[in-house]
C-alpha cells in the first residue's frame, strides 16, 4: 500500500487499558498539515473534543500531530481538561510543535479518571518509534471492542503528479455518527488549503460517517480529522478538487462501512437504499429509521423477510410518503409492492438472508427525487453480551 | 374486582393465529358510550385504525362495541379496508348497532391478508357469550408476545355515588407509543360528556402511554380507547372531573407500566425520572433518550452501573443542559455528581442492580423546572431470540 508521504506513526501499550494491547498512538506530519475536523454533536463532550476544537481555532487549522488513546474516553472526569492539555503540551514539547498544533482524541470508558502520567511517561518512546510503516499498528492501537483494524486507501493521479490518501477508524458500538463518529483519521499528502479542505470533509462526512448506525447511540468522543500536508509536493488545481474529494469520500465511506461490518455482535452487514423521498435528507431520515429499528435488525439476524417491520420503521420518521406507492426489496427480491405483500418464495429468501451481506431497498414511487444509502448491521445476542459487562 | 357497570365482554379462538388461544374479542357497552381515542402517529396506519377514526367521526364519538383481533395486524394488506369494514358491519348487525358505533382494532403480524370470514363466522358465538365477567378473558385474547394479561382498576367515590374504571392493554414489543400505543381499552361507568372525556384522555396519555418505551418502535396499529357509558347512573359534577381524570390516569399509568414490565425478553422494569429540564417536554425527551439507548438497557441487563452511558444518551436528545450541573442516581445511589463520577461501592451497587425493579434518576440543577417519569425495561438476549423469528 502506498501511504501518503510525510506522515509518521507510532503506537505502544501505556497501561491505560487492562488488556496488554497498544492503547496509545501518535500520528505526526513532518510539515504542518492543513487540518479539518468534525466532532460529536452530543451535549456531553469529552475533554479531548473540547481541546482539539480550541486548538484548531488557535492554530487556524494547522496540525502537526494527533495523540490518541484507547481504553479511557477522558470524559466526565474531574481532571479531564487538565489531562488533555498536559498530554498535548508534552507531545508538543517532544515534537517541537506549538501545543495548539497537537490534537488529542480518546476512546473508551466514560467517567473514569485518566492518569496523564501514563501518557506522558510513554511519550518519549512513542516519539522515538515514529515511522511511516507503523500506520497499521496505530490503526490497531485505537481499537476498543473492535474485532479488526479498519483502514482504507486511495490514490489519485493529477496533472502535477500522484496524491495518496490513507484513513483509519475505530468503532463497534455507541455508533450513530452525526457530523462525526467515534475516531477517524484521514491523511493525504495533497497540498490542499484549509477552506476547500474543510468543505471536502463536510461534504464527505455527509455521505459516509453520517450514513452509518450500529446502535443509534452517538458517542461523547466522536472525532474525525482530515489532514493534508502537501507531502507529495502536488498542489491540485481547483478543477481537480472534485477528483481528490471523490477519493477522500470513498476512503471515508470504506471506513464507515468497516465500522458497520464490525458492529458489536454483528454477523451481517446491511446496506439500506432509499429512493423517491422528498429530498436526500428525508431519504436519509427514513434509512436511519430502518437502520435503527431493533425489530428490523433482529429480523435480519434471524434471516426473517419481515418487511412489515421495515415499512413500519420507515413510517415513524416524520417523513411524508405514501405507503401505497412504496416498494420494498430484500436481497434484491421484491417483498412489498405498493405497500402490499409481493409474492415471493419465503424459503428462497430466508436462504438468501443467511448471507453475510444483506440489502434493503425502499423505493417510493412519486415525484420525490431524494435518495440515500445507509449502512448498519444486524442485532444479535452477542451485542447484549458485549454490552452487559463492557465496563466492569 | 368491581367492574364498571353496563359493559359485557366475550372472547374466542377464531383461527386467526396458529396457536389455539383466544384471538378474537368483543367489548360491548349496553348503552352507547361516549368514546375518546388516540391512534398511532406512524405514517403507515393499519386499516382498523383508519376505520375506527372514521367511525368515531361519523358517530360523533358514540361507541357501542369494540371488535378486536390478535394474530394479524390487518395492515399493509390488499383487503385490509374491506375486512375492517365487513367485520364492523357484521358486528353492528348482530348487536343492532349502526356500523359507525363499532370500532375495530387489530394486532399481530403486518402484511398478511386477514380472512374476514374467520371473524364473521365466529361473531354469532362471540355475541352469544357476552358477559360482564369475561373481562379477564378478553384481556388474555388481545395478547401477542405478552407473557401475562394486563389489567388495571380504580374506583372513585363522588357526591352522587361511586364510579368504576377498568382497563386492559397488550404489548411487549414494537413499543414506543406516541399519542397512543399498541392496544388499550379503558372503560368507566361514569357519565362523562364527549368533550371533557377527550380532554381527560389526551392529558392522561401524556403521563402514561407516552412515557413508555420497550424498543423505540411505534406500531402501525396503536389504538387506545376510553369509553364512558354512564352505567353507574352517576354524572360527575364538573368540579369532580379532576378526581375522575386522576383515577383514569392512574389506571392508564398502571397499564403502561405493565407493558414495560412485560417488554419482550425483559427481566427488569426500569423507572426513569428526570428533573430540572427546561420544561416537562424536554425532560420527557431526555428520559426517552435514556430509555431507548441500547447501551443503557444492556448495562441494566448486566447489572452494570455504567452511568457514563446514561449521561451520553441524555446528551443526544437535542436538549440544552449543563452536564457539569447534572447528578445521576441508580437505585437511589449517586453515581455521578456535577457530571463527574461520584464515589460509590461498585460491589454494592452491582448487587442492588440485580433487583427486578431498577431506577435511574437524573437531576439537572439549574433554573429549569421540567420533570418527567418514564418507564422501560432492560434489553436481553431473549429480545433478540423472540424477534429473530416472530413472523415465521
Amino acid at each position: 500500500m502506498n501511504l501518503p508521504l510525510g506522515y509518521a506513526y507510532s503506537a505502544t501499550y501505556a497501561g491505560i487499558r487492562q488488556a496488554e494491547r497498544d492503547d496509545l498512538a501518535l500520528i505526526v506530519s513532518g510539515l504542518p498539515a492543513n487540518g479539518a475536523a468534525v466532532f460529536t454533536q452530543n451535549r456531553v463532550q469529552a475533554a479531548p473534543v473540547t481541546l482539539s476544537r480550541r486548538h484548531l481555532k488557535i492554530s487556524r487549522g494547522l496540525v502537526g500531530a494527533i495523540l490518541i488513546n484507547a481504553g479511557n474516553a477522558n470524559c466526565a472526569t474531574r481532571t479531564g481538561d487538565a489531562v488533555a492539555l498536559a498530554t498535548a503540551k508534552a507531545a508538543g514539547r517532544l515534537l517541537k510543535l506549538p501545543p495548539a498544533q497537537v490534537l488529542v482524541a480518546s476512546t473508551g470508558v466514560i467517567g473514569v479518571e485518566l492518569d496523564s502520567k501514563k501518557i506522558t511517561g510513554a511519550l518519549p518512546e512513542l516519539v522515538k518509534n515514529l515511522r511511516a510503516e507503523n500506520f497499521e499498528r496505530v490503526s490497531g492501537a485505537i481499537m476498543t471492542t473492535d474485532t479488526t483494524a479498519k483502514t482504507a486507501f486511495a490514490e489519485v493521479g493529477l496533472r502535477r503528479g500522484k496524491v495518496r490518501i490513507a484513513g483509519m477508524t475505530k468503532g463497534a458500538g455507541m455508533i450513530q455518527p452525526l457530523m462525526a463518529t467515534t475516531l477517524g483519521f484521514v491523511m493525504t499528502d495533497a497540498n490542499i488549503p484549509g477552506a476547500p479542505l474543510r468543505a471536502m470533509l463536510r461534504r464527505s462526512v455527509e455521505t459516509s460517517y453520517n450514513r452509518l448506525s450500529v446502535d443509534g447511540d452517538t458517542s461523547t468522543n466522536d472525532t474525525l480529522v482530515l489532514l493534508a500536508n502537501g507531502g507529495s509536493g502536488v498542489r491540485p488545481d481547483p478543477p481537480e478538487f472534485p477528483a481528490v474529494e471523490q477519493a477522500i469520500a470513498e476512503v471515508m465511506q470504506s471506513l464507515a462501512q468497516a465500522i458497520a461490518r464490525d458492529g458489536e455482535g454483528a454477523r451481517k452487514f446491511v446496506t439500506i437504499d432509499v429512493s423517491g423521498a422528498p429530498n436526500n435528507e428525508a431519504a436519509a431520515r427514513i434509512a436511519r429509521g430502518i437502520a435503527n429499528s431493533p425489530l428490523v435488525k433482529t429480523a435480519i439476524a434471524g434471516a426473517d423477510p419481515n418487511w412489515g417491520r421495515i415499512l413500519c420503521a420507515a413510517g415513524n420518521m416524520g417523513v411524508a410518503f405514501d405507503p401505497a406507492k412504496t416498494d420494498v426489496y430484500m436481497q434484491g427480491v421484491a417483498v412489498c409492492r405498493n405497500g402490499l405483500a409481493a409474492p415471493f418464495s419465503e424459503e428462497d429468501l430466508k436462504q438468501k438472508l443467511t448471507a453475510p451481506e444483506c440489502t434493503i431497498r425502499m423505493a417510493i414511487k412519486g415525484k420525490g427525487k431524494g435518495t440515500a444509502r445507509f449502512w448498519t448491521c444486524d442485532l444479535t445476542e452477542d451485542y447484549i453480551r458485549i454490552n452487559g459487562s463492557y465496563r466492569t
